[in-house]
């Protein structure tokens, strides 16, 4: 049986590389995987761990003849390196992406790639707090969504490709605007992780008498805050420097949502306090019952286990 | 084999007062033990479930003959029980609560109390958001931190009691001034819940087609908030109308720590950001070797697991 694509290459082998590279290997996706990445530690790594045919820190020289061409690096490297593999892209390829932010990666990607090479920008709302090529998960695709964000210009066959892919990893597809995207996602991780990170970092400057309690009895909400703060910095970095606009959009609404908050702690407005409390309650319930298509994931069961409380 | 305490009584049969319950029985600590709550439903389902040798919604004297009686219903109802049941207390009995703040519930309850009669405020660290009879769990204490608040005035043997009880639960025990909780809790539990509520509270007043997509897409970091905040709004609203100055005092400085961010994102400065996700890792893995001594509670692993990620 013939592999989906003849040649795959996976430039930047951290959390999400190295877990396509598991996949594309237990399902056969690839008849030859090629991964890239600028760090010599993490190709020996990779090298190690078997997770490719060929392992390279020649980005450029990576996508030679490959079919499909997955770039899963920070925001912040994406122009350059598409610059420098774009002039080496073989025709009628596919270019993809893993980006955390869809809005900037287009205008960033496009200008430097050939006309018959297809720019097909997906995100898989996937992943784990653990970085690296020794951090990755053959299954941590599976029943997890991706989204793509083609525009009305991509031809359908690519995105078709692109879609049969990630269906292959185990993921289900939902295509949408890169704008739509970055407002959603804005919201349901961008601002969760900044709040995250600002919260942690709120108790880090305390004194270290009340610091080394409050990691003591970090069970009551805080542990769940820690995990998310331990993610990637520079990823989270690139998402807050490319999603500025909907990320400082929704931090507004948000931050006039906890003045109303703290005011009524202030005036002892119980009555405003306990509708606010209850009102969430809808929202959770409606999560749990999308949660019936494909969460929990279970090769993340052991991994994400917080449970948290007064 | 005599039990551990005579006559035990619970005042508030809840998520905590069940599982309370239930490791009483399982572990014989008591022997007789009383349930009481003023809602004839939630007494009627406590008889249903066999939880208590007895159980009635006569809190007053629900508490005759008990040697220790425990308080574990909304902090706003203290105050009332306390004035109930004062007079009804047996001498020498021990009074102990399970209340999220420490230092408003010693003021509250003290001038009602006999002059033999001790009270040894105490907080277990555990729980799930799920509330009611029905949600109680055997193990809910188990590897779990108690905090116990006595003053400088309480006798010692009755703190002995209250840590032979806890202990006796599964708990680990912790002695700290009232106050110190307060600070301590309004960091690792009161911020991370406001915050929670906020935030899942913004997106509930989002136009209807985002909302239902950030319920759909809701695995990247949404969904932990959305957990913590289907917590029971009366015991949260209590808190806050409680612990009042320590929140505010901690959300004051969580505010000027996400003003900075902000900054940080408009003005993109990409160093100040990677600064501060970077030092949150620590707290992080400090986390997590606390966790070693006790951590996750296997009686919660099906319910806590949210996995998150961009």
């Amino acid at each position: 049986m013939s592999a989906m694509f003849e040649k795959v290459t996976i430039i930047g082998m951290g959390l999400i590389g190295s877990s396509l590279a598991r996949v594309i290997k237990q399902n056969g996706l690839a008849g030859k995987l090629t991964a890239a990445d600028a760090s010599e530690e993490v190709c020996a790594k990779v090298k190690e761990l078997g997770l490719a045919d060929v392992v390279t820190h020649d980005i450029a020289k990576s996508v030679i003849g490959s079919n499909l061409v997955i770039l899963a690096i920070p925001i912040s490297g994406i122009k350059a390196v598409a610059e420098a593999i774009g002039p080496m892209m073989a025709p009628n390829a596919v270019l993809t992406d893993v980006s955390s932010v869809k809005g900037a990666i287009f205008e960033a990607v496009t200008p430097f790639l050939p006309d018959s090479v297809d720019f097909v920008p997906a995100h898989p709302i996937a992943g784990t707090e653990h970085s690296g090529p020794e951090a990755g998960l053959v299954d941590l695709f599976g029943g997890r969504w991706c989204i793509l964000t083609p525009t009305s210009d991509t031809p359908i066959k690519s995105v078709e490709k692109v879609t049969a892919f990630w269906e292959a990893c185990g993921a289900m597809i939902e295509i949408m605007d890169a704008q739509h995207h970055d407002l959603v996602l804005g919201i349901t991780s961008h601002l969760p992780h900044l709040i995250a990170y600002t919260i942690v970092g709120t108790a880090d400057d305390l004194e270290d008498d009340i610091k080394s309690e409050v990691i003591k009895f970090s069970a009551s909400g805080f542990r769940g805050f820690t995990r998310i703060a331990a993610s990637d910095p520079v990823m989270w970095r690139d998402v807050f420097m490319f999603n500025k606009d909907a990320v400082l959009e929704i931090l507004q609404r948000f931050n006039e949502d906890l003045t109303a908050m703290q005011k009524a702690i202030r005036r002892g407005d119980a009555k405003y306090l306990e509708e606010c409390f209850t009102r969430t309650r809808a929202i959770r319930r409606e999560v749990m019952e999308m949660g019936a298509e494909g969460y929990p994931n279970p090769a993340l069961m052991n991994q994400g286990t917080d449970s948290e409380k007064p």
